[in-house]
């Protein structure tokens, strides 16, 4: 069976999926995204991604090429072409095709393309290995809030991870504190045992995973705090893991080659991962009401 | 006649220019760009082009797809079969297409795209006429001297000074200090006559017209000082202007909406623009070596 992709109200073979060179997309990074996990052919926190999205959308006046109803409608019809049970559908909207010119063009439609990939299904027994982090600078713009394709600076630092051997980078601002790592939001759990991640602001992408973590551990009576930390910090903690549509709730064991806690995968973030799990299939929580079938 | 692009190789009509929904370009921003200025049928600057395409290119890692001897004859070819005398050459190059994934593909080559356009030749009397602009903070990412598609925050500055009914947006940063324009690099002239514009550093994309004005300044015995300057300096100033391949030497009268010295087209800045013009039309300095024909 062959992928398929949407792109501009078509489904066309992913491997002709194309758009034109000036679509601002390419050529000035002018668009925004968002990557939905599919777990057991449901769309996990798809109200979520919806609201970020029009957050995202509505910060650079980019207009929603189609209704919240209508893209719900093409995501479920990529999802059911690409047979995806366990994955990703990969969602881009950009303020359209126009003679280049750094200021919004008039009268351009949006572009909008999806594209769905089936991946391993969720594993906890993989989730529960740790791994590293680095920690960089952070040299981002300054509107992490808005989910931007604007990533070049994301990708060079999930680079950098790599090379190091690392799973991911954690960034780290000029007053020392971790924002975020590249692809995911970073948690700490501090020796008395509550779980710490930056405040959503400018400063951090307020992850979809990240809010429903929160939701679970409220809902199970475990102790948060919504506020900096430092890399220090960090390395004084009990525990560490970031979270994302990609990483779920993953366990940190090392920071720049440090062991974090005794080095081993803790038992609060493994407590967050179950809750996690639960959260989103649904046995507790909102997405009991999602109309996916 | 219909307009040429080059795409990956092939010359196509422009409307059916098209890339991939995955390029790194499309999802990431992973990718770098020149836009040379056609002057009389002449590539103005082309060396400097060149010189700092290889640069973007080589901090970011990706690979310079075709020699630059071969990138010379395609960017005439092109500029021959859109027959333009006086316009633009836009060239972008990317990491190429592949699986989204953050890290650097594998065995993956680059993509590069060219465009033309014809445009109004450079006309002194029109950039003698003076424009505004607005201060902004600077939210960009810290690495300015890569010429990137990331150019995200530089389309909001330039919309909103746009909006402003400015010409141009100078960006400021957490000092105080104007490091550059959204498209353009910022100058202002001292009450000693003395030129002054940002450091090239990682803080300004180093200006292939800013670097014709220093020489050309250089070579008249004008004089020149490298170093930020603040907005109440430039307040104070005598002259200002902004430069860019598509701005040329273009005179700033006022500065959020308060005159820059007598609010008229300076001297000195009207003196830069015949050095400058001198300069690209291979009178003086090194384009006179240019192999155009």
């Amino acid at each position: 069976m062959s992928r398929i992709a949407y792109v501009n109200g078509q489904y066309v073979p992913h491997r002709e999926a194309a758009v034109h060179v000036e679509d601002r997309g390419y050529q000035f990074a002018d668009g925004v995204y968002e990557v939905f996990a599919i777990h057991q052919s449901r769309l996990v926190g798809e109200k979520g991604h919806l609201d970020r999205l029009a957050h995202s959308l509505a910060e650079l006046r980019i207009e929603m090429p189609v209704s919240r109803r209508v893209l719900g409608v093409i995501t479920r019809e990529l999802v059911r072409r690409n047979r995806v049970r366990d994955g990703l559908v990969y969602l881009q909207i950009t303020r359209g095709v126009a003679k280049r010119d750094h200021s919004f063009p008039e009268n351009t439609e949006s572009s909008m393309v999806l594209t769905a990939r089936q991946s391993p299904s969720l594993d906890k027994d993989s989730l529960r290995r740790g791994v590293g982090v680095i920690t960089l600078p952070d040299i981002r713009w300054k509107r992490h809030d808005i989910k931007s394709i604007a990533l070049l600076p994301n990708i060079l630092g999930k680079q950098q991870a790599q090379e190091a051997g690392a799973y991911e980078a954690w960034l780290v601002n000029d007053d020392g504190m971790v924002t975020e790592g590249t692809s995911s939001n970073a948690w700490i759990i501090t020796k008395d045992g509550d779980l710490v991640t930056h405040n959503a602001s400018h400063a951090i992408l307020n992850g979809i995973t990240r809010l429903s973590v929160l939701e679970a551990a409220a809902e199970a009576g475990v102790k948060f705090v919504e506020r900096p930390f430092s890399v220090d910090e960090a390395l004084q903690a009990k525990e560490a893991f970031v979270t994302s549509s990609t990483s779920h709730v993953k366990a940190v064991t090392s920071i720049d080659g440090k062991a974090v806690g005794n080095g081993h995968v803790g038992e609060l973030t493994s407590r967050m991962l179950d809750l996690y799990v639960d959260f989103i299939e649904g046995r507790d929580g909102p997405q009991k009401t999602d109309t996916w079938n």
